[in-house]
């Protein structure tokens, strides 16, 4: 009963991002200055990002190529594989054929380089010196640490604080890699200051470490910031993923009835899910699409579908998004990569559209089907991805009850080399499940700008 | 710059392992029984192995076909890559070209899960219900624990103290995987409570860990002991790397001149060199081969080829072998999975017969070179690995002094994951080198037993 990988050769890797925007029914909402609160052009986010990436931003051409230097480092772990899961299949004893998309095999080990090369090598030329980032778990950050030190890029990043005491050996790979990783809030910015004299406990939030690495960016000239999801580019960059995962399938003969994604800030679901979206909105191929978030952080299933900031000092443009409230701070569960108050506006625009579901699940349940699928297929997911194997799973056995063998296609976004300590407090039975009370999160939304 | 990667076909992975046995001018000397001293028969290792593994450890044949299961299994992560490590190559300014199989792709991030699949494939298919091994770093133990799981096989695993404190997300990857794992020396048997009478704060070592295991699955009709190295059959279920690695160089238009791999107990070493060193003894095609050890545990460079007890007890066989002595125990340093106080039969004998060559590195030079390779290639390595990367490292630039342009293949054994602490301890200054006096190494080996 073996695993049956499927895996293109070098010379089918794609070469093209898809670009989602070219097949909306309705353009995703505009963008607002977070000052005057009118639309934004490319010259204001010119202090931010290099030009390249501002205009993939705003692109609505349905493919943009990518650049070769991206594509050879690309190379040394992509195409990555596809697996169909028939050892978790007979383990869970269904009739669904269960497909998981493998990201774990690239340096950092997680999906987080396909972006993060691409905007080391934007930025480099354009004759950027140093990245100013945030994180959460780090996978974000070891991932930009790695395309840095291929670039010969300084990396700066701030790391949300539970996460840098809980995960120290995610900051020892970003320093490994020859990355400055600051605990986040930290005295270094003023956002981080301002924090720290109200919250002096502060355990920090990806929305306050943004806050932090936007303002560092903006000061230096030959600095940029860069963001690991959430945006329209990064999201881009991550359709490799899902276009990878429809030439696999090809091979395999197959097509998925369900796509299942974890969401944080939306971009390895984006990644997996996006161009199986497009094929649906242009008429060609029917499909459903699960976003899957932690009940501790439910932007997309409790959240409001409003204008916020991306950060929680209030620096970054106004995005129409589902958020909790840009100072809404998450309880400090394990899967960090999922502890972003806001959602992507594309997955946001998607939700809103009806083209896709969202459901959450609790941090307990999560890793139970990480470790029933570790011990099937020999892989020892992200404490996120987790998220994504939850809800497969949960689709395979409601399949068994239904007698239907329905094709379920997931992304397994990252590996827990670096979450272990996750899986001993899982094992030693002291994780606890967390969720909001309605007046929580009614109050978390009370601080939402009013815009318009 | 990119990395170049050569990726087989999977129609293209090895379907036989490679047994240098046969290609020996003088066979390895024979294996002699603990207590008359007399050669040992087959039927004296069944009560530790099954008959499959016995037979391939006394075979002289020159292929042993891979079982379709075992390939099958193998094929979720094999054929590995090989890399030309063009970045490295260029961070050193060499002449040099420098090739690295890397085998830290598979589910337990090392090349262990060749010859754990193997192993627990043949004791699966003679009935046998518990594995008992004993584990260093944690690589062997995790792979057999990945291994036990495919197999529905219960693994018990005896981890060497030392190792089981610095590394307890090795341990933790273990249990994920579902396998008991115990700190060694433990008062759970006869050898590791006659350690501890005698020295109670013991951090224990290979050999103690060995007693333990070999004890147990001795007393138990139904388990059977595991080694995760030394031993001919698990050197020749390493094989497959350095086929994978000829197929590779051949599309790569090369052929190294030197091959360097890390020593242990010896099995990746062979995994990567035999192949080459077959075509070698059959005058077919010349290479250099060195092996690199530890000058904190340096059996091949400063060791005595000498019979010897595998394990500190006593209770194995003995073998001739480059050894310090059963009753050496090496210090803490943190490539774990190197400090056995023996090497493998096979290794020892190529030695003698002065077809590879050894040296050792101390620990600094060993992260330090890691480093450099992780900021080169995105790879973090595991500390066993980094002796061979600072080995290839010290010949890429013995060839730039030289202007040769020297081809150079490594085995990249592991990934470093779950030994961040020791990134973390070497870039805050904390590791220390460590050599053993000229008397101590005389004392260790005054413990060597006395033979014929």
């Amino acid at each position: 009963m073996e695993t049956v990988k499927y895996l293109l050769s070098e010379e089918r890797m794609p070469t093209a991002w898809y670009n989602v925007v070219a097949d909306l029914p309705t353009p995703p909402p505009v963008v607002l200055h977070p000052g005057t609160q009118q639309p934004i052009g490319p010259a204001d986010l010119a202090p931010l990002f290099p030009m390249a990436l501002i205009m993939q931003e705003v692109s609505t051409e349905r493919h943009i190529e990518i650049p070769d230097e991206v594509q050879s480092i690309y190379r040394q772990w992509r195409p990555s594989p596809l697996y169909r899961a028939r050892r978790l299949e007979k383990a869970l004893d269904t009739p669904a054929k269960i497909y998981y998309k493998y990201e774990g095999v690239s340096p950092a080990g997680s999906h987080k380089p396909n972006t993060a090369v691409a905007q080391a090598y934007y930025n480099k030329q354009e004759g950027v010196k140093r990245l100013v980032t945030e994180t959460g778990a780090g996978q974000w950050g070891s991932s930009l640490a790695f395309a840095g030190s291929i670039f010969g890029l300084e990396v700066l990043v701030y790391m949300v604080k539970v996460s840098y005491n809980q995960k120290p050996y995610r900051r020892a790979l970003m320093e490994a890699f020859g990355a400055r990783v600051v605990a986040s809030p930290s005295v270094e910015t003023a956002a981080g200051r301002a924090i720290l004299a109200e919250h002096p406990e502060s355990t920090g939030s990806l929305g306050i470490a943004i806050s932090e690495a936007v303002e560092i960016a903006a000061q230096h000239e030959d600095a940029r910031y860069a963001l690991g999801s959430v945006l329209n580019h990064v999201l881009l960059h991550q359709t490799i993923i899902g276009i990878e995962a429809q030439s696999q399938l090809e091979m395999a003969g197959d097509y998925p009835d369900i796509i299942v994604g974890c969401t944080g800030g939306g971009s390895n679901f984006a990644g997996i899910a996006f161009p199986f979206i497009g094929a649906k909105l242009r008429g060609e191929r029917d499909v459903r699409v699960v976003a899957v978030e932690p009940a501790a952080c439910p932007s997309l299933t409790r959240g409001k579908y409003a204008y916020d900031f991306g950060d929680t000092a209030g620096m970054t443009p106004l995005v129409k998004m589902h958020t909790l409230g840009h100072t809404f701070v998450p309880s400090g569960f394990h899967a960090g990569g999922l502890r972003y108050h806001g959602m992507a506006p594309l997955v946001s625009h998607l939700l809103d559209l009806g083209q896709i579901e969202a459901t959450n699940v609790q941090q307990i349940e999560t890793f139970s089907a990480g470790l029933t699928f570790a011990r099937a297929e020999g892989i020892i997911p992200a404490p996120e991805a987790n998220h994504a194997v939850a809800a497969a799973i949960n689709e395979a056995l409601r399949c068994k009850e239904a007698g239907e063998a329905k094709t379920i296609l997931f992304n397994l976004c990252g590996h827990g080399h670096f979450d272990m300590q996750a899986y001993t407090d899982f094992q030693a039975g002291k994780l606890k499940d967390f969720e909001y009370s309605a007046e929580e999160v009614a109050m978390a939304l009370a601080g939402l700008p009013s815009v318009g």
